[in-house]
């Protein structure tokens, strides 16, 4: 058996059954596996920022990884934004580099990079085999390494020559590696801050935003009159009707320090201490009041579930039901508005659906207007690479089998990743596209407004979109994908109820 | 002043008046410093390796830097293949990469990463400036390191606070790097070889391959009755009438040493010794004889047109005029193939033409066919990385100044930088791109079957850009381009003859 073989029976033997891939020459042994080991679902990118961005979508939503499969330094180059952002949302991936052989290396031969220097920079683990022999043991290695606490990018290179060597050996897969034990200190700190009666802000992230998260967040809430926000750092929350109608930390520095700004303590479950995405002249970092108090109930590598339950147990908080939202939002008319078009979102999408949000300057709204829609999983842009909506909307499809899946995706960030249409058109996938036309970089000019100056013609075509202005039915339709334009909120309605109806891709074209 | 002021200020000083950009929030200073200080000529591209791709283009043709401008530590990685692709071509290029400011970087804000990490993979110079009275001096450093030989990406992170921050300076244009020094030891022993009378090589790479170079290389072979051949990692070749008609090395391992094994001596005139791509089991890695001799006459940082002018004088070598490459040939007629591809853009091509040389598989007959076309500079892939055809041949235009150029354009690598049309469209560029559209990962087809097996229906998968068929003139439309389907040549010639007649972007989707 080549090393080849082993990987791919080591895999599917670790419950890895989804490949996203964009071979290259020296993944041909690995493909010829794919091809002769029955089990492996693959799905191509035409660019791998579309593969890696599919891997991090599937893992959000199936809680297990995808594998990749890249070519070479350039390729794993090609896919590392949307790895930041999965690294960012703490996505599961066993992220597979093909390379040169290792007596090929040393030649420098053209594609020949650092491969391992960038694996390293959005990795949580990072291996090189170096011989057939060791293939099997070290995939399962990376498949217990992305699954461990909190969900990692595991990155193995895999040079051509251990994948065609004979040698191969099958691994079993390794046992789960356990989440780091919970101290009952934090647990009795954050007790008595609750009892200390201050004004306190439960911050949970990461798998603390799933569903049974936030009913323990919420009994403890309900007990203690603590608030709960989600971070805004998150790949995933739970929403719609059952779940917490909680608000998001801002975007936006003002409005990230006025819903913060009231808080004496923040308790951090798996989140991190809220601190704005970039910096700007005069104002501070952090998005907290200063004398704020912070205190970490479960660090990324602890269970947050276990440590609120140990936390609502510890204050003998009993079960609260979870509040009425009120009732679901009727479609908006007239024209898009960002609060229009969440209704209408709300009110017409299915139970159980999937959003994959990369809204940008638009999607400020939309929480607050879809507490009520019917549940579904809200998948967010935790990294800020932009470029990771379609991606992740086409990769959560792959693993949603079936359920509707919902890309509301600003038009610039839709140009980066913008292939994956196409992957949407052959795999037959639904999801429905909701492109934000506004025919610019929009956050920008708000950002630009913020140095102080109006900007000339030279910054104005640096940040519009327009001259000439994006087809985006005839992109869409060049890749495979039915389209429509949509100028109202009734016409947009009109258009989801449609796409809604059919299994297969489709894009509408909002101009807002 | 502040950092950015004194940055553009700088960098105009020094010559570089293009820069390539996708700015984010951290470069908004940047971004109000080129609209407020005249004479930078900016350029937006929809993704960042695009963006690189241009810049790289723009080098190869201007024969000098231009800048780009890239956000953050993502935007950076966007961008990597390119600057790969890039380095590979030895083009000059002033990489300018905004990042956190110095005292945010700590709070690890979302789009944080190892931005230096990054930069060091493609970067033959990395400098992150540290405060704003630096950036001045740091861009004339940076632009110094582009020009030296054989020419570099010069990486300059300018973390935001350089930028808005008092105190920046204005930098004088620091003087040009010298080539490091023949050594006449070299020449010795390259005339030693030649006058020996066993079968040489002059292998020429880098510079050596524009004009001068050739010319002097030529009288060298006429004297001697040396070969030449030029390097197949190269960025760039001056072609056609008037020009050397010398071979390039094959891509193909069997062709390369087929070409190759034949000769006693290589002289190395800033190349590298011949490689394969790729290795192959049981195969060799180098492409030579085994018991070939290799003979340095230049290194890449020495001159190698000095070098071959103190050779030819060493041997007394006299003036010898180019050799005639016969007639120019007709267009062809029937369906394409490779070489009636070529004769075709051969006939066809105006004077001085651009061609952005991305055909992949199918690029094969190409030299031979375009030996007595009109004089031309061809640009070709030297790092392997797919997807710089496109942008490559956008910056070729932009520093072309109103020169034809053409793209001959694989599909599967042109989709992963589709977005340049646009950039096309709105600068109104003389691109005429033609789409080699075989709707496959065609080289990979090849590959695979060196695998020794045939492709089952996942393989197939993997390999095939089918299913759905890409809309070429869709897509093009879509991005403000227009474009039309050529199924035999004679349509092909008319399209081509009708897009040479305008000053706007064109786009053929030929079937092959």
């Amino acid at each position: 058996m080549n090393g080849a073989h082993s990987l791919v029976r080591t895999l599917l033997r670790a419950g890895v059954d989804t490949c996203f891939a964009n071979p290259g020459t020296s993944e041909m042994h690995f493909v010829a596996a794919l091809d002769q080991v029955e089990g492996m679902r693959c799905v191509l990118g035409l660019q791998e920022n579309v593969v890696t961005g599919m891997a991090d979508g599937y893992a959000r939503i199936a809680g297990r990884p995808a594998s990749t499969l890249l070519h070479c330094g350039p390729g794993l180059a090609n896919g590392l934004a949307n790895l930041h952002n999965a690294r960012r949302a703490r996505a599961q991936m066993v992220n597979i580099v093909g390379d040169q052989a290792t007596y090929h290396r040393p030649h420098d031969a053209p594609l020949t990079m650092d491969t391992a220097s960038l694996a390293h920079t959005v990795s949580g683990w990072v291996r090189v085999s170096t011989s057939a022999g060791e293939v099997g043991r070290d995939a399962a290695a990376a498949v217990q390494a992305a699954r461990a606490l909190p969900g990692h990018v595991a990155t193995l290179i895999l040079p051509s020559d251990t994948c065609w060597d004979e040698g191969g050996a099958v691994a079993e897969p390794l046992p789960a590696l356990e989440a780091e034990p919970l101290d009952p200190n934090q647990v009795e700190r954050a007790a008595r801050v609750l009892r200390g009666g201050e004004e306190t802000l439960i911050l949970l992230g990461g798998t603390a935003l799933k569903a049974p998260g936030q009913e323990i967040a919420w009994r403890i809430a309900s007990a203690t009159g603590a608030s709960i926000m989600a971070d805004f750092v998150t790949g995933h929350v739970a929403r719609g009707r059952g779940r917490l109608p909680m608000a998001r930390v801002p975007y936006a520095p003002d409005a990230a320090r006025e819903a913060l700004g009231r808080f004496r303590h923040i308790i951090l479950v798996s989140a991190k201490p809220p601190v704005t995405f970039f910096a700007y002249p005069g104002q501070p970092s952090i998005e907290y009041a200063e004398d704020a108090q912070l205190h970490i109930l479960a660090r990324k590598e602890q269970d947050p579930v276990a440590a609120l339950t140990a936390l609502a147990d510890e204050l003998g908080a009993p079960p609260a039901a979870m509040p009425d939202p009120g009732p679901c939002p009727e479609p908006g008319s007239g024209p898009a508005t960002p609060e229009g078009l969440a209704r209408t979102v709300a009110a017409l999408m299915p139970e159980n659906a999937i959003v994959s949000d990369e809204t940008i300057s638009y999607g400020r709204g939309l929480y607050q207007e879809t507490f009520a829609a019917p549940a579904h999983d809200m998948l967010h842009l935790a990294g800020g690479a932009i470029g990771d909506g379609m991606p992740v909307a086409t990769g959560a499809a792959v693993a949603g089998g079936g359920r509707r899946v919902i890309n509301l995706q600003a038009d610039g960030s839709a140009m980066y990743t913008i292939q994956s249409l196409w992957t949407q058109a052959r795999e037959r996938l639904p999801v429905t596209t909701i492109i934000l036309n506004n025919r610019s970089y929009n956050i920008l000019i708000g950002e630009y407004a913020g140095v102080g100056a109006t900007p000339g013609p030279t910054a104005i075509k640096m940040l519009d979109l327009g001259n000439p202005d994006l087809g985006w039915v005839q992109i869409a339709n060049g890749m495979g994908v039915e389209a429509a334009k949509a100028n109202t909120l009734e016409e947009l309605a009109d258009l989801l109820r449609q796409s809604f109806a059919s299994p297969v891709p489709f894009l509408i074209d909002l101009s807002i």
